[in-house]
């Protein structure tokens, strides 16, 4: 019965090397009759949300946002409770020098684990979905591999990445990048928490006691295969009414810091024309670089400035702000950041670039420096994972047209996975399109469905994988 | 001699009722024989700068900025040494309900006295002459008139006023505002501190000891004249080559906080079109504002900005900005107020002003709200005190060319010192036209010659006030 699990009797479970030489591939019917619970997955959700709780919105239980920076005391707590859970369903823990926790369900024979991976930090003011779904969606897998004693062909996994939003530490999906290798241990270890803080991201992993001992890299942790459930965190499922994206692949995108030098002087007795004012460049900067993401279809956000000295009748003499440039080829992320530093330099010097200038007083000139923080290129996930996650969308929904292929906005751990190992993603609607925000929400019934997408994916791959 | 006061040795003071009944007015000839000491003023000053020493600017002794805000615990130690400084130069000292200090030497008659005032509170990233000037040379003035025992017709006396600059608490010359009965004492004990600190100036005089028991009025401690040496803080007297400014009065002013109200969301999955971007709308309120100031010949600043949440990938959903806006008419100001309100509103909504939003993509609609912090109406000083200044500058520079008729761009406590007694100030040359700046510089000379006309400019109205 399809409603076996919710008996906790367990489902007859074929084992694959009987079906391997099938001429179909392996089969899969055993695999769609395990169902996720989606009172316990959403239960167990919200109650880790009690771990760095964020600002109200609305009058139910669970209508607030949510505020764990990565690796601060609610993160620690949030990983216990990760740590403790996958122990007490059959895991083997291990902790690497990022604190990115893999745990790992032994299978039916040894080999890297197919993993489903998110991370359980969130923005300053985020919400209840965006990471910390992906992770409890794996949770919930383990339990139903646990409920039905599911031996899978190889073990698969969880992984707790850490520091994914780059809210706190400046790089996004830091950990999983110095577990592909593309950026330097030393490098995440000495990033900066961003507001002018003093913690790095060692002193941090060092103080909530996850500087694990095992390198960060796929060398030492290797992985079969990645799956992300995440939510969309854009408009589009929501609009055309989908239930499911398969993601294909990830924009490209680029951080930088621009930092602007006029002169502090008294806003009372400076004429117009006297002024540095580092803070009106600043803004016709921000004004500007909308303007160009507009002409290339690409995007152009600031989303920190602050300025010095900070005092109602004292201009600015220096105003610091991040750019967050970003589009689908790095092409035109490229061609954006030269036209950003071509046209940034004229307006600091004074050039009316398109009119911007028109009836202002001219300015005494101001310096403009840029600082890349993080570059991360436009990604094609493995054809084998979309394939997964593409069959298992159309077999949980039972209907082509509530699937979408897609390509995600954002950055995800999936990206660094991806370049060590067949990778891809799943996407469930955002309400209003909305994320980064308290009140980012995913009904349950959409939350369910893309852990039954997550679940089913991770076993089609070690089936297939099994009979490859 | 001229050069007596360098020997120490005393001047012959003619008692001003043996002159009064003369046509020709008050002689002078005794006062004008005075002379302030440059090197003890200087010293004394830059002595006092070693409490709340800010930026290092250059590689000299006193190259040095100054973060003194009102009420920390380094105004404090400036206000103790303040008290000990003037009490032991025979004055009676007394602190209201603002922690305004008057310190008073007594003259031959019982009366009001006539202040030299000013402030020892700076910006957050000051210079060491801002206020601190004017104090410094109303305590050089208490010197000379010991060092010679001169006895004045009536009491002379040097205030104190807290939080001239506004710069902590967010309302500029609010103890003489609350003097003047034009503040009232409530508003300005619950003032809170800028950039979200709990502290309020009561809780702060308070915790410094300097809440005192008289009230803060005019009533209680009224004044025969108010004048105040200060340093231009722009560009005049340089550019001119001259050495005096006599300050016929003060431009308009109003200041407001801008609240922008937008929608936090993903800079990577949040298309341009579906954005409610309130740090984008604010650039563009600023860069307006600098516009609307162009074509008004007032001025505009922003000083404050701070936005959250404060994430490189989350667009900003809130973000709030000071508008400090200046004009020499009070029409002026109110038409530019008029003119930002109107604009701003429109921006908000989506309107192209001025071609603004050319080649930008819609945004969803955003609130904007105003809030006025304070209103400091055009100011027209006194013009016996006018009439002193002038005199005193011409005996003292010996060149009329020297000395500039002014309007003062700043607001300074003699606005509100002038509604009830009369008042003027003095100004000296800001190299550079600098001000609220580290590298704010007036030479020792330019220092000296300031205080040496507030001096005069003191005991010329004293003499004329017994003579008139
Ligand atoms: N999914 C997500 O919010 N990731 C953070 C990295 C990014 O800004 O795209
Ligand atoms: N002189 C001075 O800086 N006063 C502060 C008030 C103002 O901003 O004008």
């Amino acid at each position: 019965s399809s409603k076996a699990w919710l008996r906790g009797t367990r489902i007859a479970f074929t084992p694959c090397h009987a079906l391997s030489t099938q001429a179909a591939g392996p089969q899969t019917k055993d695999i769609e009759a395990l169902k996720v619970n989606q009172g316990r997955l959403m239960e167990t959700l919200h109650k880790t949300c009690s771990w760095g709780t964020g600002k109200r919105w609305g009058s139910g239980a669970n209508d607030t946002g949510m505020s764990r920076l990565a690796l601060s005391d609610t993160d620690k707590e949030a990983r216990d409770w990760f740590v403790d859970t996958t122990s007490s369903l059959g895991c083997d823990l291990k902790v690497d020098a990022m604190g990115n926790i893999f745990a790992v369900r032994p299978g039916r024979r040894e080999g890297p684990a197919t993993f489903a991976g998110s991370h359980l930090d969130t923005q300053p003011s985020g919400g209840r979905y965006d990471g910390i779904l992906g992770i409890l969606a794996g949770i919930e897998m383990l339990r139903v591999l646990k409920d039905h004693q599911v031996e899978t062909e190889f073990p698969v996994g969880v992984v707790n990445w850490t520091n994914e939003e780059g809210a706190r530490f400046p790089i996004s999906m830091v950990s999983s990048g110095v577990w592909a290798e593309d950026i330097s241990l030393e490098t995440a270890h000495n990033l900066r928490e961003v507001g002018g803080g003093t913690a790095t991201m060692r002193s941090e992993l060092e103080r909530i006691g996850y500087l694990g001992s095992i390198p960060a890299s796929y060398k030492s942790t290797p992985m079969a295969a990645h799956f992300e459930l995440h939510i969309e965190q854009g408009p589009l499922l929501e609009a055309e009414k989908q239930k499911i994206g398969v993601v294909h692949g990830v924009q490209a995108y680029r951080w930088f810091t621009v930092d602007v030098a006029g002169r502090d002087a008294h806003t009372g007795s400076t004429p117009l024309g006297n002024r540095a004012d580092a803070l009106l460049l600043a803004a016709r900067l921000i004004t500007h670089s909308h303007r160009l993401a507009t002409k290339h279809s690409a995007l152009a956000s600031t989303g920190i400035l602050t300025l010095t000295p900070g005092s109602t009748n004292t201009i600015p003499g220096h105003v610091s702000f991040t750019l967050d440039v970003r589009a689908p080829a790095d092409s035109t992320v490229a061609a954006m950041e030269a036209d950003l530093k071509r046209d940034f330099a004229a307006l600091a010097a004074g050039k009316n670039i398109l009119g911007l200038l028109d009836g202002a007083t001219p300015s005494k000139p101001l310096d403009v420096s840029w600082r890349t923080d993080s570059v991360s290129p436009a990604t094609q996930f493995h054809p084998d994972c979309i394939a997964a996650v593409r069959a298992s969308a159309e077999a949980v929904t039972g209907d082509r047209k509530l699937v979408r292929d897609m390509t995600s906005g954002a950055g995800h751990d999936t990206v660094y996975a991806s370049r060590h190992c067949p990778a891809s993603m799943i996407f469930v609607p955002s309400k209003n399109g909305v994320s980064h925000n308290p009140e980012e929400y995913t009904s349950p019934e959409d939350c369910a469905l893309g852990a039954q997408v997550l679940m089913q994916s991770v076993l089609r791959f070690d089936r297939m994988r099994a009979s490859g």
